[in-house]
């Protein structure tokens, strides 16, 4: 398939930033996109926009208009919602624009704001994201989904919490040097297992912190990039999307996630390559267990295998394959709406060199893959980044 | 362009109830789409589905895996949220892939659930179209809205109530004889004027009620439907997407919409057609004025001609151009979510004889078009459907 060049990459810094009302945090990183592209608003034909939750949160749905009027242009917009997914579908969605040429310049992106919720209000709106007939009314908050994740995945292919905890340390140690982070501090194994459990086996740092931030990609056709000189650097070269019941009781396991496979085979073969070809990847860790599942159900990893790979220190950023260089959505922190678009940036930086932590990947690696799901991974979007120079 | 077959439709009666689940109006909208086109749920690549105000009315974000769900399949899905133009842009996404070849079978469509909010709660929710910030806080709801409209478009362009009101009564006509019409009541000129004041110069009578509802298209991509001899009957040709700012405040006349300008002249581009080819239209008629709105945005009439069009007699079922032979969203009814895909469904099955007002359209009408828009029209998705027999 053909290319879609990404001419600029922008990000808020993530954190807790209660009073940030969406559109300013959204107009912040989209004109940083912009600013890096060397591109204005009156070069936008389309937005993609990713939210989850912004009805609640700030009394606002139809946000699209509003992102687009945030970069200064009234060009046609939409929303896209597939909760934590919603902006890996943005983007999927927007690739598939400019890749078909229907547009030539699109800014591709997403904003969450939900610290002005509090704890209790963003968790309530969060479980949103699941089932509310068949999970949320009897209590299956996403800490305790997870958690259930993780015993079956404990069940079925054995390892433990620490597993687990040396995970959260390697992401929060990669998060050290990302001032745009939310979290940036430096924890132990022994910090992780002695925190308090928020949902047998998981602890407070097994789970990503609640977040506000945005995110934006500015993506260009493969015509345009080449006619304005911008078709060397990274272009995404290949998109998969995966679906799964919504409720996890309808599925036959709760120890793999099938979603993240479809969308990994899909991407793998729409980019031409095999997971052998990939050097690094920004995967959804909004529990350590889910960075598990995300390295299996990419094929990065054979089933059982993954839960050791931190422990190991081969997902770390001096091991032959770094994960969630970035700190991952477990210390980057975790915009739902922004995350997708967040991670795709990362990857394109990280390609680059202009990623803070752009020195962990060698200079032969030209490969690398973001991975974003929405909910128990109902919904993934896979994303194949490789440098075109 | 290539072309989106039309393979089958679906919707349910729109109306009130409060008690029946979305996901189970969405199956039954989908399951009759599916059954239409001869497909089954295993056929099914990808799911666009559009919804407003689930979040708040049914405590339910993440609706995309349940709406796949609902037709038996895990296929990929994702929501498109663009107010009351959700399901006009989850057709054009839906479009897109097929018309791309990177799906061959498509369900889109949407559903919106509101008579269980209340009255309140809904005008409420459907608030969340407008700017927060800007208008709802100002206590513009959205009767306030589009009175403001009707009155700018009054001083810029003449007309009065009476006129209006010959919308209304024209559209509740049309839908006497559609058994899945939310009002089924023939209304008088004086009805309309005489009845309750909402925000001059509007009365009760020029607004669409309170709908709830689900309606589902099946779409092909070319190849496909000429393998599986599904290529002779209707087709979308052409697609529009327009984009405005989203408080009425920041434009310069509330008396024209053009986001409905720039999508129809896409959508007429895109199909190589022009206004005159178009034989009938379902526009989107949430109010009466917003009807005008959307004749003069599609260049079918001229700035000031379109006001007069039902008096006249012009946009009656036995007049040139056919205006919204379903009823509309004023007496079909208006089940946010659902509008869209509703729209582009009544178009086709006018086209292919199967509606109940097919005897309004001739046989050598070949050409007809779906408006729908978002907020006061910050949103516009415009589709053409040409019969391909």
């Amino acid at each position: 398939m053909s290319k879609a060049f990404v001419a600029g990459t922008g990000m808020t810094a993530f954190g807790t930033f209660p009073d940030r009302r969406g559109r300013d945090m959204f107009a912040e990183a989209g004109l940083a996109a912009l600013d890096d592209a060397g591109l204005g608003p009156e070069d936008i034909d389309e937005v993609f926009y990713g939210n989850f939750i912004g009805t609640l949160a700030e009394n606002q749905g139809h946000q699209g208009p509003l992102a687009a009027e945030a970069l200064g242009t009234t060009a046609p917009s939409r929303r896209v919602e597939s909760a934590c997914a919603s902006s890996g579908l943005a983007i999927r969605d927007a690739v598939r624009a400019v890749r078909s040429g229907e547009a030539d310049v699109v800014v591709a992106g997403g904003m969450e704001r939900m610290s002005n919720m509090g704890t209790a209000g963003a968790t309530d709106g969060l479980a949103r994201a699941a089932d509310d007939l068949f999970e949320i009314r009897s209590g299956v908050t996403f800490p305790a989904a997870y958690a259930l994740m993780a015993r079956a995945y404990f069940d079925e292919f054995g390892g433990d919490r620490e597993d687990l905890a040396h995970i959260a340390v390697k992401n929060h140690d990669n998060a050290l040097v990302n001032d745009h982070a939310h979290l940036q501090e430096e924890i132990t194994v022994d910090d992780v297992l002695e925190s308090p459990e928020i949902a047998a086996p998981l602890t407070l740092y097994d789970a990503c912190p609640i977040s506000d931030g945005a995110a934006a990609l500015v993506l260009l056709s493969p015509s345009y990039a080449e006619e304005h000189g911008l078709d060397s650097g990274v272009a995404i070269t290949g998109s998969g999307h995966g679906g799964d019941t919504m409720a996890l009781q309808d599925r036959q396991s709760l120890a793999t996630a099938p979603a993240t496979r479809d969308a990994a085979e899909e991407a793998y073969d729409d980019a031409g390559i095999s997971p052998d070809d990939v050097g690094f990847v920004e995967v959804h860790d909004c529990f350590t267990i889910a960075e598990v599942l995300a390295l299996e159900g990419l094929g990065l990893y054979s089933y059982g295998e993954g839960i050791g790979a931190a422990r190991r220190g081969e997902t770390r950023r001096d091991g032959d394959l770094p994960v969630n260089l970035s700190g991952g959505l477990k210390a980057k922190g975790h915009p739902v709406g922004a995350t997708g678009a967040a991670q795709v940036a990362a990857v394109s930086n990280l390609l680059t060199g202009i990623h803070p932590r752009a020195d962990a990947v060698s200079e032969d690696v030209t490969v690398g893959l973001a991975h974003n799901a929405g909910g128990t991974v109902a919904s993934a979007a896979v994303h194949v980044l490789e440098v075109t120079r």
